[in-house]
C-alpha cells in the first residue's frame, strides 16, 4: 500500500508517497507561505499517486481532538496566515483520502521510536530546541495527546542565579521556552548561539534551563529515553553540561540505573534519524 | 474468575477477593507494620480464595520495570523496615499466583476512568494531596510508567511572593510536595490544615503552588480530566481557588474550551470514588 506523509514546518512543507515501512518513493520541498500559496502545490504534488490515506506531522498549536469538529485545523500561531486553517480537512478533501494528524514533535517521536535512537525501549520523550522548544512523546505504545497536545516548551522554570533576561515569550516571558529557546539565547547575548560556542557561561544557563526541564518530564512522565534535537543542540558540548545538571538535581531521588553518571549518556541522547524523521513518522501515521 | 487486590498504604493494607466489574466479594483491613508482621496476615487472608491473579495499587516508590529482576519490590522509602522489600514476588510465591503491581495513584486513576470521575475521556490525571503529593494517570489505555513511575509530586515550584518557608522534602526541600503537602502546611502555620479553615491566605498560597503543578502537568500531559483527592483536598473552597488559577497561569495558551472560567469546574474535579476506589483499580489490574 502506498501512503502520503506531510511534514509541515514553519519554513517549509515536505511531501512524500511511501510506504509503512518508512521507505519514501517520491519526494518535494513547498517553502511555507500563505495556505493559498502553498496549498495548491501539495495537492498537485499528491494528484494521482495512489495513496490510501495521509499522515501529517505539523506545526503547532493544532487541535488533536476528534470530538470538537475543527480536528486538524491550525490554532493561534505567530504564522498568522496559518490561524484557523483546517489543514487535515482540506488536504482531505482536495487528496480524497483519511488523513491523520500529529505535532511535529509527536511524529519525530514516533520514528525515533521505530528506527532511530528509541528503539528498545516502550516510552520515550522527542524535545526540540530551536526557534521554540517543544516536545513529542510516545508513551503506551502511541503519541501522547489529551485534552490539546502537550506544550511542554511552556513550562515554568527557575530562574538561574545570575541571570536578569526578562524571556521572550509573549504569554509567560520566562518560561524554558522564553529563557532558553534559540531566540532567548541571541537576545540575551546580543548575538546567535552560534557565535558564542566559547562562552561559557552562555552554556551553562542554557543547561541549567533544559536539565530542570527533563527533571520535570522524568517526575511527571518517566520516559525510558529522552533525544534532544534541533538548532541549539548543535553546540554538542551541551549534552554532557545537560546530563551532568539532570542527575545532580535529580538527588538520587529517582532510582534507575541510567540516571547515574556513568550511565546517563546512553538515556540523553541525540536524535539518530536526521533529515527524514518527520517524513517517516508521518507515513507511519497514515499506515497506522 | 477471582481476583485477589491489595492496596498497600502507609497506614494500612486493605486486602480483597472480586471481579473484573470492581465488585467485592471480600475484604480486610490490616495495619501496616513491619513487613514480618503485616504480611503474613495477607497470605492468611488469600488462603484458599480461589483467586486466578493479584492487583497490587502500592505506595512507592516501587519498582515497576520488568527487567530489571526486582519488578515490585519497594525502593527508598520513609517507612524504612519496607525498604527493598520483594512485594509482588513474595506475595506471588504464597499466594501462588501471579501479581501485576502499580503505584496506588496510577490504580486510583485506573478505577476513575472506569468507575468514577473520569468515566467518558481517554485520559486524566488523579492527584492526591495527603501526607504527600502523589499524581498517576491513565494515557492511552494504561497506567503512565517508563524508566519508573511518576514522581509528580516532586517537580519544582516557584516561590509564592509571601512565602518564605524552607519546605519539608528531604531531597528537594522546596519541590511541590515540600511547599504544599499537609506536612508543610502545617509546619509553615504551626498547626495542620484542619484548623486553618479560616485564614485566606494559607489556602492562596496553597491554590498557588497546586495550580502552578496543574499547569505544568496540563503542558507536559494534556490530561483531559483531572481529580484531586487526599487530606488537605476536604478543604473543598481550594477546588475553586485552584481552578481560578490554573486559568489565570495558562494565560489562554491552550485553546480548549474547558480551560475557561466557566467550564474549568468540570475539569478539575474531586474524585468520584471514595472507600473502594483502590481496591477496585487493583481488581481492574488483576483481570487486564
Ligand atoms: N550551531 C548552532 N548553535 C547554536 N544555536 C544554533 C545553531 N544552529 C542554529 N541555532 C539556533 O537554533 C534556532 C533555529 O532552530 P532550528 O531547529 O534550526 O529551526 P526551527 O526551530 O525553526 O525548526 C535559531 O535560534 C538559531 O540561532
Ligand atoms: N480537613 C482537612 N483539611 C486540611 N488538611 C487536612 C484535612 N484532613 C487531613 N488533612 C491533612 O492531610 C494529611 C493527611 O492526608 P491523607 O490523604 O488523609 O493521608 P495520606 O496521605 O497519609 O494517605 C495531613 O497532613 C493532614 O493534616
Ligand atoms: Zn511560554
Ligand atoms: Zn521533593
Amino acid at each position: 500500500m502506498k501512503f502520503g506523509a506531510i511534514e509541515a514546518g514553519g519554513t517549509k512543507f515536505v511531501c512524500a508517497v511511501g510506504n509503512e515501512d518508512g521507505d519514501v518513493f517520491e519526494k518535494i520541498v513547498i517553502p511555507t507561505e500563505n495556505p493559498e500559496v502553498t496549498m495548491p502545490k501539495v495537492y498537485e504534488f499528491f494528484k494521482d499517486t495512489g495513496i490510501e490515506r495521509m499522515g501529517i506531522g505539523s506545526f503547532g498549536p493544532i487541535d488533536l481532538n476528534e470530538g470538537t469538529g475543527s480536528y486538524g485545523t491550525i490554532q493561534k500561531t505567530p504564522k498568522t496566515a496559518w490561524i484557523n486553517f483546517p489543514l487535515a480537512d482540506e488536504v482531505s478533501r482536495y487528496t480524497g483520502v483519511p488523513v491523520v494528524a500529529d505535532t511535529d514533535v509527536n511524529v519525530a517521536a514516533l520514528s525515533e521510536s521505530l528506527w532511530g535512537n528509541a528503539t528498545g525501549v516502550n516510552s520515550c520523550l522527542y524535545i526540540t530546541v530551536g526557534t521554540g522548544i517543544g516536545a513529542g512523546a510516545i508513551v503506551n505504545g502511541a503519541t501522547l495527546k489529551g485534552l490539546s497536545h502537550p506544550e511542554m516548551g511552556h513550562i515554568a522554570v527557575r530562574r538561574h542565579a545570575e541571570d536578569t533576561f526578562a524571556g521572550t515569550c509573549p504569554y509567560h516571558s520566562d518560561c524554558l521556552e522564553g529563557m532558553a529557546a534559540g531566540p532567548a539565547i541571541e537576545q540575551r547575548w546580543g548575538k546567535p548561539g552560534n557565535d558564542l560556542a566559547d562562552n561559557e557561561l552562555v552554556w551553562e544557563i542554557e543547561a541549567y534551563y533544559l536539565a530542570q526541564a527533563i527533571v520535570n518530564y522524568i517526575y511527571i512522565l518517566s520516559p525510558e529515553r529522552v533525544i534532544m534535537g534541533g538548532g541549539v543542540m548543535q553546540q554538542a558540548h551541551l549534552f554532557d553540561l545537560i546530563r551532568k545538571n539532570v542527575v545532580d538535581m535529580l538527588n538520587g531521588y529517582v532510582s534507575s540505573p541510567l540516571l547515574t553518571p556513568d550511565r546517563v549518556d546512553n538515556y540523553i541522547v541525540p536524535p539518530g534519524l536526521t533529515n527524514e524523521a518527520g517524513i517517516k513518522g508521518a507515513l507511519i501515521l497514515a499506515a497506522k
